[in-house]
């Protein structure tokens, strides 16, 4: 209204001014937030957010309530948090100097209530939390910030996002909530969010399996898939056959059953589920290097001998002795690029074949079904990837959990059949796949192509996979994230939520602030949008900008 | 002999068993360790071993003594390497369970014995220490594992040597230290181990630079030389100048005085100096979102104005206040790649060069050691690229040290003026340069062409560059490792013990290991042998051949 006003001569002038101000700011700092979204990752399924801006003590205190308060995972989950929040010594800024102020915070405790005091960790435990931050005014009977949740994972998720939603401000030099008041209440949309990791293709330390589990929790992924052996390295323990280990690269590239036990307390103070995999009977050549009697023969070494009692009493001493390390109810079978060329070819067993009236093919149906057989009576539900399930359905037990990965439309056939089912469809949920950009990744949708709501309801979720052929500890955590963060905002937030028109303008803003947040907890998250995946920068550059 | 004894026919049967049991090994294990070398990183300058193998305890205990035993630097120190070295959890072995054994260690003590009190950290601080490891026979007065050292930093090298000799073996569940007794005699060559941190290109947040330097002082390395600023973004705060920071990529990505004083100290409890630097004035443009004085002009902004008073109140300012954060006494001036064009082209500057009767040239000489000058005054050594030194040697601030990049020859050229000198050859030490073969980096020899002892003296060491264009946080470490390490064995081993003739027999086994050490310990070291640094594996197998 005001340059209408003015004479042309004087309307030039202004827009000259204009020009050179904002070449000014443009100048300071190229990239600025798009402050009507949230950076949250991922994104709550409820919420609403105002515009105060509120300071929180870096002397934030605890208080606990429930009866689950007391739990020793809610307070080590308190102190992780604690040590993310105020990760920057807390300095005097010069602008509190020059006002000689000291500071009085809007935030100095938090509340938690648990109501249940079980820390039981099962698929489909309660992860829903309530979380409330606003100023005290005195008034309110809701305490300054508030998370409540039905168990201690609910209460980790909840101080994730608390975590998320404190930011350090350079010019105050303090930690600030922006956006507040904030009501949520949130839950995942699937029960199963997963990573899956390979240790047999390389050695993961444990140092690194840790720093994977801890990042995991950042995205609130909950289910580390451990795929640990496989046809090239056997590392772990198992007592009953001290020889398997023999199997590992090297004596130092092995797990203790310690270890292992260790990985799983560890994820499940981080409220993760370890989903362990034993592969059979096609990627198990590494088990020959110990016991050779499982090779076919010397020289065709895959699949696991199937004429032999001695290949079954093998996997069920396995799986007798890992059942004490892996608590939760989900156990991998693999059964998937079972190539039997070698039962075919190799005379004793083509001999117990023909005894047995079997083909080749009646043979895996016939491993498969003992294998599951022997994790139902260790009290674990099957999980088998999708060849099983593509060739013989009806035989398969019904508790079987299908997991995709050949391509789409194979959990509606699972569901559709009465299967369970976990979606890692390759095309988009293979993290070894360099080539697929963040936003496939993103858009893939495990409930496509299923509408009938009890259905749906047979998808436990999904997982994204990292197999190791070209990963090793090097390099993983990079080629793990941010794209692993994709999935897994997919996975926990609602469907409406992440399907949306324009990702490019709605989520890309977030997801470059959730890959800095990552790195700025020392996670090694590769630049978001570069074409191929675990890229290095191309070039100097602002991390939100690359 | 046996097998000349035989028959003909049992001559056969034996080689054809020898040859089934040497397969059967084979398939157990593809790495085999060649136990003639010593596998510590970098290589003592004096040591003996022998042939036993000692159980240390898991709940090793210090017991300090001399004047500096109970520095909390030491404390701190004995419990991180503490962590390091039991990271397995201790569970009894099936060997130890199935013979009732319970365990006796012959190690559960660490005497340490610290000299002096002095926690002064300067260039050239005594990190001598002797190391002794032996099993108490009841009548050595000697303890079983003993460090002795003059300063809690020589204390800290000996830690680390110690926890390298600490290996967890799989099969007792313990931690052993093969080949004892051990008696070490050690101390670095070179006082100056160096790695350049680039925080303009990219910005690395503080939990990063700090697993930086806790990597550094695995492989021995005592100087991060924080080339903190320059064209690109401004990150750091600078009180006197408060709108400095505004040429920060972001608001986020930035260091506090408070951050920087915090990198300090973190390194200095690892006995790392921190020498920061403030590269004018040719890399400065970044200067100029805050303050654009200091640029000839809008449209021509580097290199910094020298004709402006400003310009050099503002250098001062920023020197004054960062005095106070950086103890080390070296303080890196820059100095480097300073293309004048915008001096000989901006009206008031040519001006200015024509009323004071100078050249381009001439202002550079006049910048930088006007520069010079205002580091001295703040009681710092400066230190220039070795371009001022190339340009107007006798005209320098003898107590330069001038920092050879651009390529060999430079630092016999330097310490034949009497100039001290660190050595950066870009063609093997800039880790940028990803072609340059571990080696390459192996071989590379700061004396080089410098035969005269006093001036062999006035080499102050070396240094690896990471400058930071395509490095960002996903990747940093995975750039700097391994090569950083050859780097750093041939900075601190004696010369003839890293000169020796065939690297690829005497040294590559124990480089690999290394890389898995560091590995083991959460660090991103690359492959150690691929042709181009920080790629990926190229596919499945153990990190000690990778």
């Amino acid at each position: 209204m005001l340059l209408f006003s003015l004479k042309p001569h004087c309307k030039l002038i202004f827009l000259v001014l204009l020009l050179w101000v904002s070449l000014l700011v443009d100048s300071n700092s190229g990239v600025e937030l798009d402050e009507s979204l949230t950076y949250i990752w991922p994104l709550p399924s409820e919420f609403t957010s105002g515009n105060q801006t509120l300071t929180v003590d870096p002397a934030l205190s605890l208080f606990v309530s429930g009866k689950g308060g007391y739990s020793n995972i809610l307070k080590e989950g308190f102190e992780r948090y604690k040590k993310i929040i105020f990760k920057h010594a807390s300095g005097i800024s010069l602008f509190q100097k020059l006002r000689g102020i000291r500071s009085v915070y809007d935030i100095s405790e938090l509340r938690i209530i648990v109501n249940s005091d079980s820390e039981e960790l099962q698929l489909g435990v309660d992860e829903s939390y309530a979380l409330f931050v606003a100023k005290n005014d005195g008034k309110s009977i809701i305490g300054e910030a508030t998370i409540e949740a039905n168990t201690v994972y609910g209460a980790l998720r909840g101080l994730e996002t608390f975590s998320q939603m404190c930011a350090f401000d350079y010019e105050t030099k303090s930690v600030q909530i922006y956006k507040a008041p904030w009501y949520i209440k949130d839950n995942p949309r699937f029960a199963f969010r997963g990573l899956m990791l390979d240790t047999s293709r390389h050695y993961f330390p444990i140092d690194v399996i840790k720093q994977i589990i801890e990042s995991m929790s950042y995205a609130k992924l909950n289910v580390l898939h451990w795929h640990i052996i496989d046809e090239e390295s056997f590392p772990l323990e198992v007592p009953s056959y001290p020889k398997l280990w023999n199997g590992a690269y090297t004596k130092w590239e092995r797990y203790t059953v310690e270890d292992a036990s260790e990985i799983v307390s560890f994820a499940k103070m981080r409220g993760i589920h370890v989903m362990a995999e034993v592969d059979v009977p096609g990627h198990a050549e590494s088990w020959g290097a110990g016991y050779p009697d499982v090779w076919p023969s010397s020289s065709c070494r895959e699949p696991l001998d199937v004429s032999k009692n001695f290949t079954f009493e093998l996997i069920s001493g396995i799986l007798s002795d890992i059942r004490k390390i892996f608590p939760f109810e989900l156990f991998h079978l693999g059964g998937d690029e079972v190539h039997t060329d070698c039962w075919t070819s190799t005379p004793h067993i083509k001999q117990w074949l023909n005894d047995h009236n079997m083909t080749a093919k009646d043979a895996y149906q016939y491993f498969v079904l003992k294998a599951q057989e022997i994790a139902v009576s260790k009290d674990w539900t099957p999980v088998n990837w999708e060849e099983t399930f593509n060739s013989f359905p009806s035989k398969l037990n019904p508790r079987t959990v299908v997991h995709n990965w050949l391509g789409p439309g194979v959990c509606p056939k699972a569901v559709a059949k009465g299967f369970k089912c976990i979606f890692s469809n390759q095309g988009v949920w293979y993290l070894d796949h360099l080539d697929v950009p963040w936003n496939q990744v993103y858009s893939a949708e495990p409930l496509e192509g299923i509408n009938n709501v009890s259905e749906q309801n047979l998808v436990l979720g999904g997982e994204v996979c990292m197999w190791g052929e070209t990963v090793d500890a090097s390099n993983v955590q990079q080629t793990i994230w941010p794209r692993a963060a994709a999935a897994a905002e997919r996975l926990w937030s609602k469907r409406e939520a992440v399907s949306v028109r324009n990702i490019t303008s709605t989520i890309l803003p977030r997801y470059h602030y959730f890959r800095c947040l990552l790195n700025r907890r020392g996670v090694q998250a590769a630049p978001a949008t570069n074409f191929y995946a675990r890229q290095p920068p191309t070039g100097a550059g602002s991390c939100y900008e690359q």
